[in-house]
């Protein structure tokens, strides 16, 4: 293919999408070689894109998805229905541009929405991969979106960015492919996940593995869900992604039936009713394995564990230019981590800029209606812009 | 019974508990009115105590347990084998000094240790009351204490002091029996539980309840135990009992084997075989049903609420004196709700004097060897009992 082929395929690619939400899958020829030393082979990645890539191929910008989110930035999702949980900060006049930078969002390995993951066959079985499949790190996510853009004929990116797990892929992009990251935006994010992120990520897995229906991991073989226990694991996660003034101000004491208490086990409590219907819509989308392939990929995050346990060794010779952006009411990802990241590049002489955004939002601030997260993102992408000619 | 009389086996009882760690058990004759409208007979109350009353009946310290502690407060628990919940706090010469005062604990209705509870046989039906058990409060719990009370003889509280949900019955003693209790100390509680505490309780009683062994709360019947579910509801809650910092400085992200991660799901982190002991330690010991049960109860409970809106009318004409304490790090019980009582006893022109102890050990500080919250109790009770003229 020459260069105006691959430009004109991936642009049509990703004008079918506007009608389509589907999502593009690319079957990636090379084996994806894994943290674990085991190699992942055939990898597929599915994934979105927005906008247009402009000639010199240097207008892409990697969105980078939660634990449980997806490529679905802002189109409709294809299984709930809802809008794109980006859909405010990446659109046409939006902090992410898609008028002006093409926008790639693939769903990560190990994931659950078309990309390689514990539910997809295994070619060597004819059978849903389960617990088979080999455990995956956020490297590998990251190696395996490089794949993505080796396979897409797009040699960097102009920027990576993404919030919480998200945040974690972009800080090990800069860290893995220095060369292919001009600008980096990690939001509400860490280097490391802590002890209280792990505890919190094991409960959840520990309610999956206890159902009965999760059959170790061979449901899909045999023909159920675990349903009970991965709606209690995503109730347990819930309470993390919101502040504590949050819970108060939206839901505080409220009853369901206004001064009426059941004196019983129902959801006589608003707060007990939003936490049962999070946990009953999760599993109407999520795949349970893939959620314990996903934690498990950020509790082993440790980038300066990686470096020889300098942070700033990983870093080193950076030339990426850096925006770290923190929450002050997140408590699962507080700014003390993002201060750590912030100090490390500074060690490394990098280019850096650091924003702790006020909010009572908690940690789902960075999936939110935030106008302060809005005008640093756009403010940072536009002066990188200009740097970079674009 | 003569005073004498009651005396006698009163201290008799303490004196045969000192060699058996079995606890008294008090048949209560009348009926105990729960506020859910319902009736709860016949009632029994498990209880243990230590010391020996004074000749004036003046010198008894009750003291309230925690959703999971129960009245084994300083003597060898019968089950665990460990030693009581806080034998640092209660014994001769600690700061509830059993050399000086008559110290009181009962396992809480609802509970599982002895008084009546969902796992309590229904003499209506020869069979466990399972959910059948009327629904039980905080109100009720310091109720059944006052009958318990009432059937030693003992007309009124030198002091009411607890943790936690046993901070909890400490303020509804006051509220609800303001001439029984000379003295209080509330440590790390509130009066009202938060939206956030709901949400981790209703966690832990969707997984309780997702366990098949559950059985629609007919497991004792059925010969079963919801082992799993429970465990999941115990770990989740034991998060919340530590500070962030105390589990970064005694797990951080420490490996089991070191610096050998299994890329499995095995416990590599020494935080996940720590959470996993404490759920598989505590199905040995708590019942399912309680635990729904006594969670409900720390739900519902909400003192200001209970006097129309205002939580200095809960202690209007108090003579108690109060001592409230809480902990920095604590972020199930905040000070902030701390602050609260203290604003409503000051309204109420209460004697209150107010103590925030500087410590990183979370919640779970007022289990713990804190010298300040040792300091502080006994200098409170030690100026109490000298206006007492103990």
């Amino acid at each position: 293919m020459n260069e105006a082929t691959i430009e004109l395929s991936v642009n049509a690619a990703a004008r079918r999408e506007a009608d389509n939400p589907r999502s593009l899958v690319a079957a990636i020829g090379k084996p994806l070689k894994l943290e674990s030393g085991s190699t992942l082979a055939p990898l597929r990645i599915a994934y979105q894109t927005y906008g247009v890539l402009n000639r010199d191929r240097s207008n892409a910008v990697l969105v980078c998805h939660a634990l449980t989110g997806d490529q679905h930035v802002a189109n409709v999702h294809p299984v709930t229905g809802k809008q794109g949980w980006w859909s405010t900060m990446v659109g046409p006049g939006r902090p992410v541009d898609t008028d002006r930078f093409f926008v790639i969002c693939s769903n990560v390995v190990g994931g659950c929405m078309g990309t390689t993951g514990p539910a997809s066959t295994d070619p060597a079985t004819g059978e849903p991969y389960g617990l088979s499949l080999p455990l995956v790190t956020i490297r590998d996510m990251v190696d395996a979106q490089a794949l993505l853009l080796d396979h897409l004929g797009i040699p960097d990116l102009f920027c990576a960015v993404g919030g919480s797990m998200g945040g974690m892929q972009v800080l090990q992009w800069a860290a893995r492919h220095p060369d292919r990251v001009f600008s980096a935006l990690p939001i509400a994010t860490a280097a490391k996940h802590s002890a209280q992120n792990i505890a919190f990520h094991e409960v959840g897995r520990q309610a999956i593995t206890a159902d009965p229906d999760w059959r170790d991991g061979r449901y899909l073989l045999e023909g159920s869900i675990p349903r009970k226990g991965l709606a209690v694991a995503r109730m347990a996660a819930h309470i993390t992604y919101l502040s504590e003034p949050a819970l108060q101000t939206k839901f505080g004491r409220n009853l369901q039936d206004r001064d009426r208490r059941t004196f019983g086990f129902d959801a006589d409590f608003q707060i007990e009713s939003y936490l049962r219907h999070q946990g009953a819509s999760f599993v109407e989308r999520f795949d349970a394995n893939s959620y314990l392939y996903v934690t498990r990929a950020m509790d082993y995050f440790d980038l300066g564990a990686d470096h020889g346990g300098s942070l700033a060794a990983a870093f080193k010779g950076t030339k990426t230019r850096f925006c770290v952006a923190s929450f002050t009411s997140d408590w699962l990802f507080p700014t003390e981590g993002a201060r750590q990241v912030v100090h490390a590049l500074n060690a490394a002489a990098a280019n850096v800029s650091f924003v702790e955004i006020a909010t009572d939002k908690g940690h789902d601030a960075f999936l939110l209606d935030v106008p302060e997260l809005f005008a640093t993102t756009k403010g940072f992408l536009d002066a990188a812009a200009k740097v970079r000619g674009l």
